[in-house]
Parts: structure tokens; C-alpha cells; sequence
């Protein structure tokens, strides 16, 4: 573990700028209709109007998932992270009015979640395990303290504060208090976030509780509360007794060695327990997280990074148990698992951890967004074929092109909120090092023993190897530079310092320069961006006979529209020479890659 | 079209007897436990009760599914065709007390369905999309029917013409009758059974009915039936609409052309189809039927004869898409396949038709079930992996192992009544020619042109391709002998006379010999028995890279615990020498194959 400090980026040009300009000229915008359920042709959102109801702003019936609130609040919070690029005024004009709102639909208690405020306020905690209270409210808290930290207006933040207290009030070990934790585990780690914001232990004390609680118990909280309930739940599971794995209640957290269950919910809950542990310095806690994170990335997770392998349940299946048609891989399990990523990179800097954030950013967040901003993808499948997902109803979750949105809708703002806050995941500065871990045009502004460091980077990634830092400083500055060493990088980089080729220790899977840095350094980086044929596990049975084609970062895809029909019939020469050839994808230009053998 | 004439045949020794054996002494006991619920660890029938709550001779409430009468009929149905073979007296006095409960239980005006009768008489007629009243009585025709031909006795026979003369004063085109027909087809083909034995016309009146009125009328039966009911519905599916293709009734069985929805609802249709096409000679019927006969057997069976690739509705999906682990390829539908080849071969005998059947009977039909006899198979996948059908819910359908008996248990009696009449498929016998169909060691006793003709047939397939004629007559006489060309059959077959070969036509893939015969003449029959390396059209995605060892009519199956784990990486060598080697698998001495490349 280490101390991590404070540093200031801002991605400034290339290939993730145009995302971010995207997601502030029009994914915000875009889904602000969407939450006012104004898009044409695609599935009502319900979430603004809900609240509206809520506030008895206007009159009406609750409609969509109990989680609407939830779609609402990651938009504003990716909303506020885009103020940190371009103040809008509109757009806070935007969020103050649902901040109105908001405050007006809070009961005086605290309690706020417009599925049970308009349907039946004498019900709300007595359905924790499908009913995604503590969820939205967890999403609520990571909204305000990202528009706090944008803007310093409180409104938001005071409104989280208020609804915390009051599960503060109702959760936890006191007698008379429930002993319950949430169905869908995303609390925890926004009460890490406001501890941090606030200070307030008592924020951290009600994460751990819900962590340390979780299975703990017996009999089990949802079988009670289903029982109570006369066996009654929602999503039409009436009489369906909870299954504890589901919801990983299974057993402690401590004895958690597998990723089981709705992944989604996994791996926001493993994140907070590596916040957990890493405020703590719970060792146990720590090889949990550890054990979770090898058996994800080792035997659950695909090339892309999309884990969960079955749409039944949204779940984990089993080890090297990987389909690419049946395949869910859900859009916001892999943002979770990129979030599982950075607080472990926080517990140990090791690079698989930003590997992983890489492999996530490039093949499953942009890959889940159309280039117009507009459409999405929920799953994201390995292998797909539209007749199929029209006609085989074990493939009817497949959807062969993106959706202007969902009824059930989650995944969309996750995407916005995670290219809205990239500049989080590119650096991280230690009291001796700078760990460059995402090649990603930015500027970095940090201070190592009072020595203020600028860094600007420019990476040609993923089209080609080259990256070069400048380095700006007040003075000349000892501390180590630190890059990552990609995983998918095949011979040994070449670091250059000044024009001039040097050594570098290899440390966890990052090239370590310490030295004395002068004002202007350049540092040039250069990594090895070539096709590479990826072999699965034979322990994947689907993949026997199967290979993926990488090149850098990216997994390249098949395509009949590119080649010819019946495309599963297409065979990989292991010999061929690729053509590397330019050409302009929806506006935006890509290698791709043509077998010379096929060519005529 | 070709009249059939009346042929007795008798599976007297040899590969099939066994099963037959095993269905008698074994089977058929057996099923009769599990109808009274005392086969400890198998899930209750509840039929029998059912039938003596109906019958007001215990008290109680209805249990298992709304169609649970079928399986205690199809169950006397297997049972009488035993009776041919082996007189039982305590088998006779079990089917008489039953017969004597379903008249019971029957009301006056001829109604029978323990369902209805139990929970609700009111609701009768009211969901005949979900509830299967039709279908039971079907079933209960077809068991009446082969108890009077085995035995003579009427009284069940008289319940079906009750319970049928009830259906005729309900369902028809006179005004004041309602214009339905089955959720689940099955009376449809019955009925024609009962026209055959009765000669009442209203009987095949009543099947044209059903048959032509499906899909004509608007707006559709079930949809209004459902709007009627207030939506509610069988199944957990209230407020769900009817699906007019799961129920082959989204356009008049003229128009389809492409076999969709419930896959054994669909070849019963058309087995009923096929059987009207010949009687009343439709032109139009019989296209219909060439049409969905083509559709199945050439774009949507597997190579073992199943059928069905989705669990999800138990259904057919759309040409070509045969995967391999989420396939259904239920026991029940490949019966009625074999039901519908059964009824093709008698619009025009190619033999096509019986290449299916004896693909079914080998690969489906005794493979569903366990040497035992009481161990079962509902799902019958090309691809099983044990773990992903205990922790893959898209798998959870398929069963390693095959399970004593089902909640939901319409195979096991459906296999004991196929093989219990597997007599009926071996020949057919028209005005000039004797057609040899299935090589299974029997005694066939017909008459051609006034003369008396047996064949002793003895064969050794499926693991040698020598079969033996014997032509017994009490004086010579002329008549076509015609023998089925396998389709697996790779080499020309050689056909003897007496020792000396002789040439033969061939026509519609039968080897056929016009002569006139003497008593005692032999014929040997020899067609070529090895491996073949099978693939599919390539349109088939999921077994690109892929291909099935046949040898004769088998398919075979690698399994890990005959070779090594992870045996999803198996090579099969196309230049392979397979060493062919006799092995014994639970008392059955069986061909086994060795690669011997893969021999140490």
C-alpha cells in the first residue's frame, strides 16, 4: 500500500478527447432527453418524471425498474465531471433544478427513493433484496460528491448527507436497528467517497458494517425479509426463495475465493472491499480482494473484458466457462470490474490492474457506444448473428446493433459517467513516483516533495507504439518515472530520454527511471502495436479451434459486411503477413487489418 | 399413393428384442410405479391419483400438470401393445381397473379430463390453448384403440367414443359450436386411428376440423379465448399473448411451409396432416406436407434425428441453427418425427422416410433411455458438460445423466409405446411388393394376390451389415421384394439369392427384386458397415471445424471417461484407421472404436 497524492489531469487531445467532447456535446444532452423520456423510438426512461411525481411537482403514477433513480444520478454525475472540461451553465442550471427536486421529494427523515415515496412509503426497507434502495442512494452520494467537487455547491452533497444519516439511523448493530445490507451492493463504495469528502467516520463505519455484515449472518436477512413478505418480490419472482449467491451473501466476504452470482453487484461490491481494505489494512480483506480479482481476470473474464457469462441472472457461471454467443458480459459488470481495477492498482501497484483498465476502456466502453453517441450496447457479445438474436430465444438478449436505449437502462450513463472521469485512471502520483499506467493524451499537474511536475503526454496508442512525455518543471526534480508495460507488448520497449536510448529497471510490470529531471526532458516511450494471435485456455471449450485477433489494446472483429457471408466459416492462416491499412469507421479512422492471402 | 394391406409381424430375436423384452419385464412395471408415485427419489406422476379423485374413489386435489392423464394413457397404450407378445393377466386387470375408473370418472354427457373435473368443471372448453384437454384424449384414443386390437375388450374403447362423440357436439362449424382446436395437437392423428378402427366417418370429420380450421379464422381462436379469460393463463403466463407460431395456427396449414414453435406439436400436426392427405388424397395437404417433411430433415434435425434447438418453448428456431449445448432434441418430439416419416412412407415409399425412422429409433429413442429401463433422457443434446448443466443456467435443461422419472414426464411412456410397437414400422406390404424398411430380426406373415407369404428376417445391425432373409411360402409366387438402401450405406450393396448374386433395381432408394419365389429361398442382403466422418452443411455455424463419427445407423459418442479430460480438445484424424473392437456397455456388447493413432 502506498500514499497516493493528489494530482490534477485533464486529457487535452487525441483519440480519448474526441470521447470526451462526444460525451460533453452529446451523450449529456442526449440521455438528459432520454431521463425526459423525449427520444423518439426508444424505451421510456420514467426517471425524471418519477421524481417530479415524487415532489409532488406534478401528479401521476410510478413507472420503469424500481432503480429509475439511479440512471438520473449517474448522468449527473457524469454531467459534473464534464464541468471540469467545459463550464455549462445550462447544464448546472440542469442539475440545481433536479437538486429542487430532489430536496423537495426528501422526507424530513432523509429518506429518499421515488419508487417508494409515490407507491407506498410504509413499505420502503422491507424489501432490501430486490428493491435497490441503498443502491440508488449509493449512486445519489457519488453524483453529489462529483458536482461538489466540480462546482463546490453543496445542495446535492447536503441531500446525500441527510439520506445516509438516516440509514445511519435505521442499519446496523444497535439493537432495534436492521441487521439487512443492500440487494444490490453499490453503497459501500459511495460511502467511501464521502468519507473522503466529509471526513466523517461514520460514512467508512456504515460501508464496513454492510461489507463485514454480508453473510455473516443466520438465518440469512433476504430468506427472513422473503418469508416476512409472505414470499412476495418483485421481477415477477414471487415465491422464488433469494439465492444467497446471487447476491453474494453466500458466505462472508473473508471466504469469498470465486466470483459468483450477478456480476454487476460483485464487482461493485469488490471494489469497496478494496477501499475497505485499504483504509483498514484489513490483511484479510486484502487476500480476499486478491483472490477475487486472480479468479475474475484468470478464469472468468473475456478477451474484452466482459465478465458475467450467462444472461439468466445477469451472472457469473464457472470457471473458464466462457460461451460467445449466450455470453451477457454486461456494460456496467465491466465498468465495475474497471473500478475493482483502480482500487486494487491503489492496494499494490502492479500493472495488471491497468491493463485490465485498459482492455475494459478500449473494448467494451467505447465498443458499447456508438460513434454518434446515441446508441448503446447493454451485452457485449463475442459472437453474434442476427438471425439468431431475432429467432433463438437463448440469444434473444443479444442485440446485433446498438439500442437508442433501454427500458432497463444502466448501462448508458455508466459509460458517460466513466469517459467523463478518465482523467482518474491515467496517473498516479506516490511521494517519489509518477506511474504513468493509461497512454492517454493528457497533461498532469502533481507535486513530489514540494517540487511542482507537469507532465504533458502524447500517445499514438492504440494505432501505433509511440508516446512521448514532456516533461515541465520549475526546477530540476528528483522522483521516478514509472510506465506501464503493456501487456499485450511482445519485445522489450525502447525508452528514450532526450533522444537518447536508456535502461530501466522493470518493477511490476512498469519501466522504472529515477533520476534527476530537467525542465523540457523528453521522455519517448515506445512499445511494440503489431498483430498478435491470442489462444485461449483449452480449459474454454468454446474457444478450442478458436483464436482472437490483438493488435496493441485492441481485439479486432469479424465482420461479414467486410468479408463475405457465413462468416464463421472464415479460417486464420497462423503465417499470414497483415496488411495494415487505414480507413474511416463512422468518422473515425482505424487500422485494419487485411489478410494479403485473401486478397485478390 | 399405394394401399397398404394388412401385414402381422413379430420382433422374434436379435438386437431389438431385447428392448422389447426390456419394456415388458421391465418397463411398463416399472412406468406403472411411477403413475402411483412409488419410485422413491423420482418426482410423483400424480395420474393415477388424479384418475381416482376424478372418479370419486379417494378424496384429494389435483396435482402436476394439466395434462397428466397423457401419461398414464400413453402408458396403457405401450402396455397393450405388450400384450401381442406375451399374454399378462395381472397387465390386463391393471388397464380393466383403470378403464373401470375412467368410466367412473367420466361424466354423463362423455366429458373426461381429471383436470377439469376435479378443480372446475365450469372452465371446461375455456383454455384450450394452455390446457391440453384435447390432447389427453387423444392419447386416450390411441391407448383404446391398440387395447381393443390386442385384446378385444371394448370398454375403453367405448370411454374414447364417448369422450369423442362429446368433442363432435362442441367443436364444428355449426353455429352454436366453437370454432377451436388443440393448444397441443394429438387427437388429430388419434381421431384418424379411431376412424380406422370405428369407420365413423364423424371421427375423421372431426380431424379434417381441426386440422383445417387452424389458422383460417379472424381474429385468431386462442387470442380471443385469452382475452376472454382476462388474460389469465396456464404456466405462470398471464398476460402473455398467445404466440400464434408456437401453436402452428399463425397461418392455414397450406401456408406452412417452414416447421415452427412447440416442436412435438408440430409433428404431431403434421403426422395428422399427412394421414388426411392420404385418406382424402389432397393435393395441396400432401405439397404441404413434402414441404415441412423437407424443411426438418434437411435444415432444421440434428444428426442424431432430434429435433427442437431451444429449450425456450421447446421449439424449433429457423433453418440451420443447430447448437449443440442449448439444444432441447426432446425425446417426445423425435417420436412424433418418426410418427410423421411413418405416415410420409405411406403417401409414397421412398426411403427417406425409414432412414429417419431407424435414425431415431437407434440415436433417440433406446439412447434416451438407460439400459435399465428405468432411467430417462428428455433432453437429448449433441454437446453435455456436466458442470455447465449444474452452474449454467442456458443449460440447466440438459441432464448428464438420465433421470428416473419427470414433474413433467411425456417421454419415458412415449418410448415404451414406440418400442412396444416397433412391429408396425419393419414392412409394408401392397398389392405386388413387399417393402423390407427396418433390418430388425422379425417374422413377417402377409398375403399377396391370395397367397401366403412369411419372411423371416435376421439381421446383425447395427454392428454388422449381413441380413438374411428366409421367404416361407406354401407354394410359389411372384412378388416384388424391396430392400432399403441405408443412406449411410456407402458401397453399392450386394444382394443374394440362394448363394448367388444377383443384379437389382433400384428405385426410390430401394433395392428391388421381381421373381417368382420359392418356398425356402434365402436372400442375403449386405450393405457396408464402417465409419464414416460426417459434416454438416457448413451453414450449420456451430459445427464449423467440427464432424460426427457414424458407423451404420450410429452415431457415436466420445466421452471423457473412455478417453481424457477436457475431451472438447479431441482431433479427430480424417486419414484415421479406426480399430473396430467389441466392448461391453451395461450387458450390451457393442462396436466400439479406437483411434489407433491415439493407442500407445
Amino acid at each position: 500500500m502506498y500514499k497516493q497524492l493528489v494530482a490534477n489531469v485533464e486529457i487535452d487531445s487525441g483519440f480519448w478527447k474526441k470521447y470526451i467532447d462526444l460525451v460533453i456535446d452529446t451523450v449529456i444532452p442526449y440521455q438528459y432527453e432520454a431521463l425526459n423520456d423525449r427520444i423518439e423510438g426508444a424505451e421510456p426512461s420514467y426517471a425524471i418524471q418519477n421524481l417530479r411525481i415524487a415532489a409532488r411537482d406534478i401528479e401521476g403514477k410510478y413507472n420503469g425498474m424500481v432503480f429509475q433513480d439511479s440512471d438520473l444520478y449517474k448522468w449527473i454525475e457524469a454531467a459534473a465531471y464534464t464541468l471540469k472540461y467545459k463550464s455549462n451553465d445550462i447544464l448546472e442550471k440542469r442539475i440545481d433544478e433536479i437538486a429542487c427536486l430532489l430536496e423537495k421529494a426528501q422526507l424530513p427523515d432523509g429518506y429518499l427513493n421515488t419508487f417508494y415515496i409515490v407507491n407506498d412509503i410504509t413499505k420502503r426497507w422491507t424489501n432490501l433484496c430486490d428493491c435497490h434502495e441503498l443502491y440508488c442512494i449509493g449512486h445519489l452520494i457519488e453524483a453529489s460528491v462529483a458536482y461538489y467537487e466540480s462546482t463546490s455547491k453543496d445542495k446535492l452533497l447536503n441531500i446525500s448527507c441527510k439520506a445516509v444519516d438516516n440509514i445511519c439511523d435505521v442499519f446496523g448493530n444497535d439493537k432495534d436497528k436492521l441487521k439487512g445490507y443492500p440487494g444490490h451492493q453499490e453503497i459501500e463504495l459511495a460511502l467511501i467517497k464521502l468519507y473522503n469528502v466529509t471526513k466523517n467516520e461514520k460514512y467508512l463505519e456504515l460501508s464496513k458494517f454492510f461489507i463485514y455484515t454480508r453473510g455473516t449472518e443466520n438465518p440469512n436477512y433476504f430468506i427472513e425479509e422473503w418469508k416476512k413478505n409472505g414470499k412476495k418480490r418483485e421481477f415477477g419472482l414471487n415465491d422464488i426463495k433469494p439465492m444467497l449467491e446471487y447476491n453474494q451473501c453466500h458466505v462472508p466476504v473473508y471466504d469469498q475465493k470465486v466470483a459468483v452470482g450477478h456480476s454487476v453487484r460483485a464487482v461493485y461490491m469488490y471494489t469497496a472491499m478494496a477501499d475497505i481494505a485499504r483504509i483498514t489494512k484489513d490483511e484479510k480483506l486484502i487476500n480476499a480482494c486478491k483472490e477475487l480479482w486472480d479468479n475474475i481476470t484468470q478464469k472468468q473474464m473475456y478477451i474484452t473484458g466482459g465478465i458475467g457469462s450467462t444472461n439468466i441472472g445477469e451472472a457469473f457461471t464457472f470457471d473458464y466457462d466462457m460461451p460467445n454467443d449466450t455470453i451477457y458480459a454486461e456494460t456496467c459488470a465491466s465498468i465495475g470490474l474497471l473500478l475493482f481495477a483502480n482500487r486494487m492498482s491503489l492496494l499494490e501497484q502492479k500493472s495488471e490492474y491497468a491493463d485490465i483498465i485498459e482492455k475494459i476502456l478500449y473494448n467494451i466502453v467505447i465498443a458499447s457506444m456508438a460513434q454518434d453517441g446515441k446508441h448503446y450496447f447493454y451485452v457485449n457479445p463475442l459472437e453474434v448473428f442476427p438471425k439468431a438474436s431475432k429467432l433463438n430465444p437463448t440469444q434473444f438478449h443479444v442485440k446485433p446493433e446498438r439500442q437508442p436505449w433501454f427500458g432497463c437502462s444502466c448501462c448508458p450513463p455508466n459509460v458517460a459517467r466513466i469517459l467523463a472521469s478518465l482523467h482518474k485512471y491515467i496517473y498516479s502520483v506516490t511521494e517519489d513516483t509518477v506511474y504513468v499506467s493509461q497512454f492517454i493524451d493528457s497533461l498532469l499537474d502533481c507535486e513530489i516533495a514540494a517540487n511542482n511536475i507537469n507532465i504533458k503526454q502524447n500517445s499514438e496508442l492504440p494505432w501505433k507504439g509511440n508516446i512521448k512525455l514532456n516533461v515541465l518543471l520549475k526546477k530540476a526534480s528528483e522522483f521516478k518515472l514509472a510506465l506501464r508495460i503493456p501487456s499485450w507488448n511482445i519485445q522489450k520497449p525502447k525508452l528514450m530520454i532526450n533522444g537518447k536510448e536508456i535502461a530501466f529497471i522493470e518493477k511490476n510490470g512498469y519501466a522504472i527511471v529515477d533520476r534527476i529531471w530537467e525542465n523540457n526532458d523528453v521522455v519517448d516511450f515506445e512499445v511494440t502495436v503489431e498483430v498478435i494471435i491470442m489462444e485461449s485456455n483449452p480449459l474454454v471449450k468454446k474457444n478450442i479451434g478458436k483464436v482472437a485477433i490483438q493488435r496493441g489494446p485492441l481485439i479486432y472483429c469479424l465482420e461479414e459486411v467486410d468479408n463475405f457471408s457465413n462468416i464463421n466459416e472464415a479460417v486464420i492462416n497462423v503465417d499470414t503477413v497483415w496488411k495494415e491499412t487505414s480507413m474511416d469507421i463512422s468518422s473515425l479512422e482505424v487500422v485494419v487489418l487485411i489478410d494479403r492471402k485473401s486478397v485478390v
